[in-house]
């Protein structure tokens, strides 16, 4: 007998017959003997359109009372799913993040979650019950209600897990598993059956939406057993997420290839090269609350350099108005930029333990024609910035050339 | 400056437009200087939406669950609201029931009132916050979610007007007050501009639903100063409902007239007139769940008696049903009823003190050609059951004959 923690989104549980799927499949875990809990997310659009209503009342709407509105999704869809549960002979019951109780900072439509009071949760399924609890939401210690901001939902799940000492916290989402790249681009692209944490923290960060980074953070924190799953098919293992040192099996070089289309680049020519410089940059562009991605500044030469960065694609021309003053400031020949790039990233803790990767990428790139404009390494991941239109063709060049494309 | 409770039905917050004149409403009593406590309902048609959702889940949804997802309708409207009044300038705080917190019994979809924690509304409006908080819900001591029924934020209101000694609970609806009779049936009924609490059960029980009937009480019981409004108009003082001895002006005879069309009779003939009979035809009757309402029995001759009673016209049937089996049983004659037959009432306080209501009431019926078919008496109330196609008729001439048309 497992505890099991399992956790659907919102497609999961987007009409009553889909949840009444998600029952059924509860039902079998139940039925195979396992105490289970489920955390729900609201029913797809429904947070958007109380999003929507809220900004017919008020156009910011105010932080607190927008958490209080849009944590009602989520409290609809444990009702339902216990219902279902309830219709199915199971025995269940529901609890709002406020009951369980999730306790949370003040930090409306963000909150992090402070601590998980799991002694009732624990009670009701000793006595047999399937406990449903609202993903996304907590409390806070004067009992305002908070949400844990978009995605929250896999936090919860993996916090949930974290202070039940669960055996595995399950995502359900549409997917059934995490990918070597996305197969809309990579037919070819295979299902991982095992990553670790920190390859997933690389992907997940870089536009592989299967799981909210922050979930990845904390399940990594608290070792918590994470597994991505498809809630539309009965089949199958998913892709478990692993410590690295928990690893048996012979691990791959490199797990996948991850992209993204949202950034722009901004390249601070001719910057006199002394100490400080890089913090008189992107000081005032942290000011103006643009987060930066890629920084990349090169060996200086006639006591000057280039110091470059990207930006998220929407905050490319606020950036670029903010360096205008910070160029005439630090006295630097000019500013350049684009937003028709692209970034690609190799990763996988093999590349700890096998050299030749960084030149295997490369080498691949320069057959194609593909010029490099920057790149960045960590210890576990080459990212390579390049114009949008070679994506594509450079994601599925890279995944041949590391056989992610050959089984395992 | 006074402390009122306001509360606001659904049709009153149907839509963003309607909030935001609720919340231009408030403002002007914030501008007075007054401290506002403001419940709300669910926005109109919502608490529908949810309860057909749920039934598309499970046929008879289960009660705890029904009560966790539909106080969500209450909850959105109570952020929207915080929302409008922030937009407008004024601070202001929403809370759910369980926040306030209103503890309730465990009687989910029908829990009552235990007690109110008034601390927290206090303290906000203390500094200045109009206090915004979900009708028709609650929380019972173990945690969980509880709903009053249907019409429950009136008792909310009622409730924290009671807990916060508030100087008067302002019930806002889509009638500008409580008139003499439905100005559908009668063009000439006039809004009365005091009613008193005997008055206003009566009328409220008879089918003048502008006020759920247990808010009433509760505002009798902790004589709470309450008042019909219009939330439409923005002039006129409503219907203020008093308690007798606080009436200082001339008390009318007869406040109004009300009818329902909702009963059926039912008449066990030759009945042997002993003890304990009005039991044995009753009880079984309500162990079928059917509500009883008049109930008439006549002096009896010849060692038997006839005894009547009406019932809704919905359990018609089924009471038919459950009287074959006691007919026989008690050794009755015969079996009738119709569901042909309206209820004509007149209310009034002044009743008490007046004699010959009684027979003004008969003397205009009679005139008209009505036939009575039941009568029925209290203290402050004559009810007649006449045929159902009479029921308009004896409304206006009733209605004339007390003088209700001409101005108080």
């Amino acid at each position: 007998m497992a505890l099991i923690v399992q956790k659907y989104g919102g497609t999961s549980v987007g009409s009553p017959e889909r949840i009444k799927n998600v029952a059924r499949r509860v039902a079998r875990w139940r039925a195979d003997g396992h105490q289970v809990v489920v955390v729900v997310s609201a029913m797809s659009g429904e947070t958007n359109r109380l999003i929507a209503l809220a900004k017919e009342i008020q156009a910011q709407p105010d932080p607190r009372e927008l958490d209080v509105m849009v944590s009602t999704g989520e409290q609809v869809t444990i009702a339902l799913l216990s219902m279902a549960l309830l219709d199915s002979g199971l025995k269940a019951r529901s609890y709002t993040g406020g009951q369980v109780r999730i306790l949370t900072d003040s930090a409306f439509t963000k909150a992090r979650i402070l601590s998980i009071d799991e002694q009732r949760m624990r009670a009701d399924l000793d006595a047999g019950y399937v406990v449903v609890v609202a993903g996304f939401q907590g409390v806070d210690e004067a009992g305002n209600i908070t949400t844990l901001g978009r995605g929250g939902s896999d936090t919860t799940g993996v916090a949930l897990a974290a202070a039940l000492k669960a055996d595995e916290c399950q995502i359900y989402t549409d997917v059934d598993g995490v990918y070597t790249t996305d197969p809309r681009i990579v037919p070819e692209a295979r299902r991982l059956k095992t990553v670790t944490f920190e390859e997933m923290l690389e992907m997940a960060s870089l536009g592989s939406k299967v799981l909210q980074i922050r979930s990845v953070e904390f399940a990594g924190k608290y070792r918590v057993k994470l597994r991505v799953l498809s809630s539309f098919e009965d089949h199958g293992d998913g892709t478990l997420i692993t410590f690295e040192e928990d690893e048996k099996m012979e691990q791959a070089i490199i797990s996948g290839i991850a992209f993204s289309r949202d950034e722009a680049k901004i390249t601070v020519l001719g910057v006199p090269d002394r100490p400080g410089i890089a913090y008189q940059i992107l000081g005032p562009v942290g000011d103006a609350n643009v987060d930066v991605d890629m920084i990349v500044q090169n060996v200086g030469h006639d006591g000057s350099t280039d110091f470059s960065f990207t930006v998220h694609r929407n905050d490319y021309v606020k950036t670029l108005d903010v360096l205008k003053n910070v160029a005439t400031h630090i006295k630097a020949r000019e500013v350049q930029g684009g937003d028709k790039i692209a970034k690609v990233s190799i990763v996988g803790v093999g590349m700890r333990s096998h050299a030749g990767i960084a030149s295997t990428a490369f080498r691949t790139l320069a057959e194609e024609g593909i010029n490099i404009q920057m790149i960045s390494t960590s210890e576990i991941k080459i990212s390579v910035v390049i114009d949008e239109k070679y994506m594509e063709l450079a994601v599925r060049v890279l995944h041949k050339a590391f056989g992610l494309d050959q089984p395992a």
